[in-house]
C-alpha cells in the first residue's frame, strides 16, 4: 500500500472546508497519536478535521480519494485495538463536534444522533424520556459512532444483545464522497444485502458514518443486583450455565476473581465485597443484574436465583435492590481496566469470546502462562456471553521490547486456544490493526478474502482506514 | 448471463451423487416450478436434487461452477416473491431432506438445526423444552433455512426481531463448493465484517446455508391476547403510536378490516371477531398479544391498554386469556392470506414497510387505487412494525394479461408511494426475481451496484441464484 504525503496544498484546502477546525503538525493534540491502548502504537497523523456535517466529511473523502491519502475515522479514542491509528500518516476525521441528540420518534421507539455523542450522554437522556438505549459497554464516553464501529457489547449483551441489534439506520460518506442512508426505522426490512448489519463492525473500513438511528426501549421498571461469592474462579464459573438451564434470564452476569476486585477496591478507596463469609474465605464473585415490571417479580426471581447458586457452590447471596445499593456493587466492576492499568506501566489485552460453558476452562488455562511467560496475567469477564478481557501485564524493570516479545506469543497462544474452543479474536473491542495477523490465523485464507473483495467493493482506492481489519499494516 | 445446458452426463453424475434423490425432465414433480405465488413463475428446473449433507451440497456447487449451471436452493417452497424459482434453469438443491434438529445446548439457550427443518417442528420442540424461538412468521410451514434467507419477520417482530436476531451461526457452502461455517454460539463478536448478518436475507444469492444455530430465549409463563374493535381503519391504526408512547410492549400488534376478518372467518366457518359493539358497528379491529412472567402483570398491562385504547376511540377490549381463546382470537388472523386465495383466481403482492405512524395514511391511500384502477385490493399488517401485506386480486373476468399489465402498475406506484413515505420495498418476504426492478428504483445505482459487487466476491461466475436480488433474470 503506497499513498501520497499530505502536503501544505491539502492542508490549505482542509482548512477551507472546516474553518478553525483542521490541524496539521504541531497544532496537533497528541492524544490522536493513539486510542486507549498505548501500545499499539503512537502515530500522529498528517491532519486532523474536527467535523460538524456530511456534506463536510464528503468534501474531505473526495479530496483523499483525488489525492490518495488515507483516512481515519475516530470518536473519543478510547479503542482498545489501535483501530483509530494513523498506522500510514493521512487524515483523521474526528466526530468529537458532532455530538448532538437529533430527535427521539417515540411512536416508533427510535433516537437518531451523530456520531460523536457519548454512550453516556444517550443513555441519560434516554432515561429521562423512561427509555433504555440496552448496549451498555464498560467505557461510558466512548462515541455511539465507535460502539458501532466495533459493534460493542458491554454488560448487558447477555439478554439484551450488542450494538448491532440496535442500529436500525444510518447515514454513510462513501469513499466517493457520496452520502447515502442504509435501513430505516422499522423493525422488519428484507430489501437486499443489509448494508446496516455489515457496517456494524467494520472499523471505519466501508464507509464514514455521520448519522445513526438507534432503537430504544421503554427502560424496565425495576433492577435488582447480587453479589455472589464462591470459595474459587471454578465453582463461580461453573455456576453459570445453571442461570440459563433453569430459565433465568439476567439483564448482566460478570465473573471476578477476588484479586481484581481487591485491585478495584484499593484504586476506589472502598470495599464493598464480602471477603470472608461464615469463617470461609471467597475466592470469587458473580455479579448478576435482573429487571423486571414490579419488585414482586424480581423478588421471585431472587429467590429462585438463590435456589439456583447455593446448589452450585455459592457462600451466600447479597441482595443490592436500591439505585445507591447497586451503584456501589458495581462501582469495583467498573473500574477493573483503570485498576490493572494503575498498577502496570504497560499491558497488552484480548478479549476473547468462548462458548459460555468454556470460560472455567480457557480462564484456568490462561493463568497457567503466567509461569510459562514470568508476567503478570490478570482477566475478568462477561460470564453470561462467554467473553473474557485478559492482559499481560508489564512489571518490574522488564524491557518494552521484552514484553512486547512475550506478549506477542501470550497472545498468539491465547487466541490458538479460544479458536480451538469454538470462539472467535475479538467479542467486542474489535480488530484494528493490531489483531489483523490473529484473525487471519483465526479465519483462515477464504473468509480473509471474502473480507477483502468486500473491502475492494466499498473502497477500492483504499484509502478508509488502511491496514485495519483485514488487511495488514506492515 | 449465459448458462449451459444441464446434460444428461451431468443428470448422471447429481444421480451418483445423490442416489434415489436426483430427479430430471417427468421425475420433477410439479411443485419445483413455482413458490406459493404462482403468478410469479412456472419454470421447471432441469434437474432437482433433495440433498441429505454438506457434502452433497459441495460436490454438486462444484459440478455447477465447473459446467456454468446455475444453482437454485429451496426450503419448502412458501416464499412469495419468487425466490426458489428457476427462472434461468439449472438444478435445485432442495433441502426437504435436511429436516433434522440436531441438538440443543441448553447452557448457551442454542439450538443446531438442518436448513430444512420447518419453522413450526422447532417451535413445537422448543416449547417443550421450556424455550421460545421468538420469530414467528404467518407461514409456519417455511423452512428455518428459507426464513434465514429471506430475513421472515412475523408477528412478534415488534417485540422481537426478526430471523436475523436469533442467528447465531451457520454452515455454508460457498460457490467453489468450499464448507466453511460463519459466526459462533455465543451473542458477542467484533471480528471482522459479519458473515452471518450478511447472509441472512440474501436469498440463495451468496452460498448455500446446511447447518443454522440459532438463539432461542427462555419461554414467557404467560400470554394474553386482545381483541380491541374500533369504528373504522384510521382509527385503529392512528391507535397504534400510543402503544408505544405509553411505554407499552406488545409481543404482537396487527391491524386487519372487518371485510378481511369476514372473509377470513368465512373461510374458517366460525366467528370469534365481534361486529356490532353498543350498537356501533366495528370497521376494524387492533389484535395484541402481551406476554410476560406472571398474570398479575399481564392483568396490569390489560388494565394499562384498556385505559390507553380508550382514550383512542376504542369500542371495546375482547379479552383472551386462555389457551384455547387465544387460539380462536389468531385463529382468523393466520389464515387471511388463504382467505384472500381462496376468493380469487390470481394475486400479486406487495410487503412494504413504511414507519408505524405512516401505516394509516399509507393504507387508505393504497385503497384508492381500487377505484383508479377497478381492481380489487385488500390488505391487513403488522401494526406494530409497519410491514403492511396488500394484495391486488384478479376478480370476474379479467383476462390474466390485463391483471399483469393493471397490477404492474399497481405495484410501481405502490413501491413508490412508500419509499417517498421513508419505507422499504420488502419487510420479510425478499426480494426473489419479482422486486428487483421496484428494488433497483427504491435503492438506486449506488446501493445496486454495491450489491452487485458482494455477489461478485462471493459468486464470480454468478451460478447461484442468479436473476435475483440484485441482478434482472430478463
Amino acid at each position: 500500500m503506497e499513498f501520497n504525503k499530505v502536503t501544505p496544498e491539502i492542508i490549505e484546502q482542509l482548512k477551507v472546508i472546516a474553518p478553525g477546525r483542521a490541524f496539521s503538525g504541531e497544532e496537533i493534540n497528541e492524544d490522536y497519536a493513539h486510542d486507549e491502548m498505548r501500545f499499539y502504537g503512537q502515530q500522529l497523523p498528517d491532519a486532523v478535521v474536527e467535523v460538524t456535517s456530511a456534506e463536510e466529511v464528503s468534501a474531505i473523502v473526495k479530496l483523499a480519494n483525488e489525492k490518495n491519502i488515507p483516512i481515519i475515522p475516530r470518536g473519543a479514542g478510547t479503542g482498545l485495538a489501535g483501530g483509530a491509528v494513523a498506522k500510514m500518516g493521512g487524515i483523521v476525521i474526528s466526530t468529537v463536534r458532532m455530538n448532538h441528540i437529533k430527535s427521539y420518534d417515540l411512536g416508533n421507539l427510535t433516537v437518531t444522533v451523530e456520531p460523536g455523542v457519548l454512550l453516556n450522554d444517550l443513555a441519560q437522556d434516554a432515561e429521562k424520556q423512561g427509555l433504555l438505549y440496552p448496549p451498555d459497554p464498560g467505557e461510558k464516553f466512548a462515541t455511539l459512532g465507535g460502539n458501532v464501529s466495533t459493534n460493542a457489547g458491554g454488560m448487558r449483551a447477555v439478554k439484551y444483545g450488542c450494538t448491532r441489534d440496535y442500529v436500525r439506520a444510518m447515514e454513510v460518506v462513501l469513499p466517493t464522497g457520496e452520502i447515502v442512508t442504509f435501513g430505516l426505522k422499522v423493525p422488519k426490512t428484507s430489501s437486499g444485502y443489509s448494508f446496516v448489519q455489515l457496517m456494524c463492525g467494520s472499523e471505519g473500513t466501508l464507509g464514514i458514518i455521520t448519522e445513526l438511528t438507534l432503537k430504544l426501549i421503554p427502560k424496565p421498571q425495576e433492577t435488582v443486583s447480587l453479589i455472589i461469592p464462591f470459595e474459587d474462579l471454578e465453582t463461580a464459573i461453573s455456576c453459570v450455565p445453571h442461570f440459563f438451564l433453569n430459565k433465568l434470564q439476567p439483564q448482566a452476569l460478570e465473573f471476578m476473581g477476588r484479586d481484581i476486585v481487591e485491585m478495584s477496591e484499593k484504586y476506589l478507596e472502598k470495599e464493598n465485597f464480602p471477603k470472608v463469609v461464615d469463617g470461609v474465605e471467597a475466592g470469587a464473585y458473580l455479579l448478576v443484574t435482573y429487571d423486571g415490571s414490579n419488585r414482586d417479580q424480581l423478588d421471585e426471581i431472587c429467590e429462585q436465583t438463590g435456589e439456583v447458586v447455593f446448589e452450585n457452590g455459592a457462600l451466600d447471596v447479597f441482595v443490592a435492590d436500591t439505585p445507591d445499593k447497586i451503584r456501589d456493587a458495581w462501582a469495583a466492576r467498573s473500574q477493573f481496566l483503570e485498576a490493572i492499568q494503575a498498577a502496570t506501566d504497560e499491558l497488552d489485552e484480548c478479549d476473547v469470546v468462548v462458548p459460555r460453558d468454556k470460560i472455567a476452562e480457557y480462564f484456568n488455562w490462561a493463568l497457567t502462562l503466567q509461569d510459562k511467560y514470568h508476567m503478570a496475567i490478570r482477566g475478568f469477564g462477561h460470564a453470561g456471553d462467554g467473553n473474557l478481557h485478559i492482559y499481560a501485564c508489564k512489571e518490574g524493570d522488564m524491557s518494552l521490547e521484552e514484553f512486547a516479545g512475550k506478549t506477542d506469543q501470550i497472545m498468539d497462544e491465547m487466541y490458538a486456544k479460544a479458536i480451538e474452543m469454538g470462539g472467535e479474536i475479538s467479542g467486542e473491542h474489535g480488530i484494528g490493526h493490531s489483531k489483523v495477523k490473529f484473525l487471519e490465523k483465526a479465519a483462515g485464507e477464504t473468509k480473509m478474502n471474502l473480507m477483502r473483495g468486500i473491502k475492494q467493493v466499498f473502497d477500492p482506492n483504499n484509502i478508509l482506514n488502511p491496514g485495519k481489519v483485514c488487511e495488514r499494516c506492515d
